[in-house]
């Protein structure tokens, strides 16, 4: 994946996290993701379509999606409930949707949410895709962003 | 989710498995998702977008998996390897690239397959979609396909 589209990624999930939840994001060593992920057991996936098509995967401590979802929900959280799962897909969503407006020439649109949980859960991408890991720290916990997107070799017709 | 978005997807899986794999499949009843889904320990995921937003997701055994992939690669295959991972991601978007076609006044679009490997992993969809559950039987053992599909209230310009 090109690399420069990482950076609209970034700056999306550092906005969303200060503006949404008051959090400031502490961004660590970009690298290429390699074979298991780093253990967070909560994760939000979008897939993008458009002149590109990728996923984007927001992973999560509990501690994390919780205090997030609290912020969120003005409510406070001590459980993994359904509303700090959809707390996370609205999170993911809207590190995506911000970035895609920053990569207007891929003209991109974004699917609906998922969340996958289980403390040992997976998520492979296609292995003729190199996707970009970000680690971030945060003072609730630990969260990772990954990105895979490859440009559509024949764009769609619209 | 509007319930004729389903068949789509439910005959796009019986051609796909018939033409690709030699495969027969059986459905069993179609449900709703509710709760967590049974225990299939892969399944690919693909996020759909254009004039309506969603997710499918093609869950598998292990054994499934490997008997498919020994059949698209034309190669005996005893462990669940990179390969046989890709080839379930090759499966769900042909499953997803099969049905948007015939769902063409949505316009629908696909992103980069995922695959989730866990056995305790669990895909979630927004509580504000309904998902569709459709159990499958095969001589290879169980899959399921869920599909969560939702019009997009503003579509998005082209």
């Amino acid at each position: 994946m090109k690399v420069e589209y990482i950076n609209p990624f970034i700056s999306s999930l550092g906005t969303v996290f200060r503006t949404m939840l008051q959090c400031e994001v502490k961004r660590g060593a970009i690298k290429l993701k390699e074979g298991k992920k780093p253990g967070h057991p909560i994760s939000g996936v979008i897939g993008l379509s458009g002149n590109a098509v990728g996923t984007v995967v927001l992973s999560m401590s509990e501690e994390l999606a919780m205090k997030a979802a609290s912020t969120m929900l003005l409510t406070e959280t001590t459980e993994v409930s359904a509303d700090v799962l959809d707390a996370v897909g609205e999170l993911t969503n809207m590190v995506a949707g911000r970035a895609k407006s920053q990569l207007e020439e891929l003209h991109l649109s974004v699917s609906l949410p998922n969340i996958i949980t289980g403390s040992d859960h997976e998520i492979r991408f296609p292995s003729n895709v190199t996707p970009i890991c970000v680690p971030f720290d945060t003072e609730w916990g630990a969260l990772s962003l990954e990105v895979g997107l490859a440009p559509v070799l024949e764009p769609a017709a619209t």
